[in-house]
């Protein structure tokens, strides 16, 4: 940014500079690159997918380790089909069962079974340990806060500004 | 973070604490929410795909609006055969052209249309004010700052341990 350009005129109504284009770019991609780094180091070392990994975790912390198939959906932000269809694979490897109540519209009861809490707790430490090497590590304690709050203001904006 | 846990239990080689986790998960679906929501915006005002902008911007900063595909690849981090693809919609949608020259292997020289000039032009305004809106004003001066710091600091633990 340069100095004779004054705040209102690079802010305001007018568009980014190339400097806050950058950064957002950046923001964005390395997000994704840390995902995708996380997941191939997930399905190599302990054979499941993100998805996989977010439904065993969501059960292992229920109660009894059982959840009603929409509570799932909800609590991990897919939509019941889409739930559906990775239940059914998840159940094909013994890592779930699914048991079907008469009572009610819930939808079925997902169950997680000794192979799935096997394969999630084979699984927490080596992710939880990939987290800390390429995210908690990377960053001081400070930039660590930062980005704490750059996400807070982020999800404030995004929240009062959703198109779906 | 409690004052009683030294700072070699929390980082070393431990696991992150349930703060470090979240700060984290909210880092990635943070970015994700902004790329759907900017990706929503893009389509529905525009009709253009995040893809369909990427490679509109790549043939619009070439010199004589073209590209070898094989450039065009790797300008855009696609693998060819993904490009070639979303290169095949894009011609059915007259946005760009795509001629065969007999000489070498880099591919099909990919050409922007007057169609797809005018795309990207109408586009461009709406889409960096969505950036502008949603990213760069929802931030101050200082935390935009701090996202650069942050990215080039993760990128550059990611760059030095990638499996793929």
């Amino acid at each position: 940014m340069t100095r004779d350009t004054p705040p209102q005129r690079r802010r305001g109504r007018h568009l980014p500079t190339r400097e806050e284009l950058r950064i957002w770019r950046d923001f964005v991609e390395t997000a994704e690159t840390l995902q995708h780094e996380l997941s191939t180091r997930l399905q190599r070392d302990c054979s499941l997918s993100p998805g996989d990994y977010r439904v065993l975790l969501a059960l292992s912390e229920a109660p009894e380790q059982r959840v009603r198939s929409s509570q799932l959906a909800d609590a991990i932000d897919w939509t019941r089909s889409r739930l559906s269809h990775h239940l059914g694979r998840m159940e094909r490897r013994a890592l779930i069962r699914r048991a079907e109540p008469a009572d009610d519209s819930r939808g079925a009861e997902v169950i997680l079974t000794p192979t799935g809490a096997e394969a999630f707790h084979g699984a927490t430490v080596p992710h939880l340990g990939a987290v800390r090497e390429l995210f908690v590590e990377a960053l001081t304690p400070e930039q660590l806060a930062a980005v704490g709050e750059v996400t807070a203001a982020l999800r404030a904006r995004l929240g009062s500004s959703r198109t779906t």
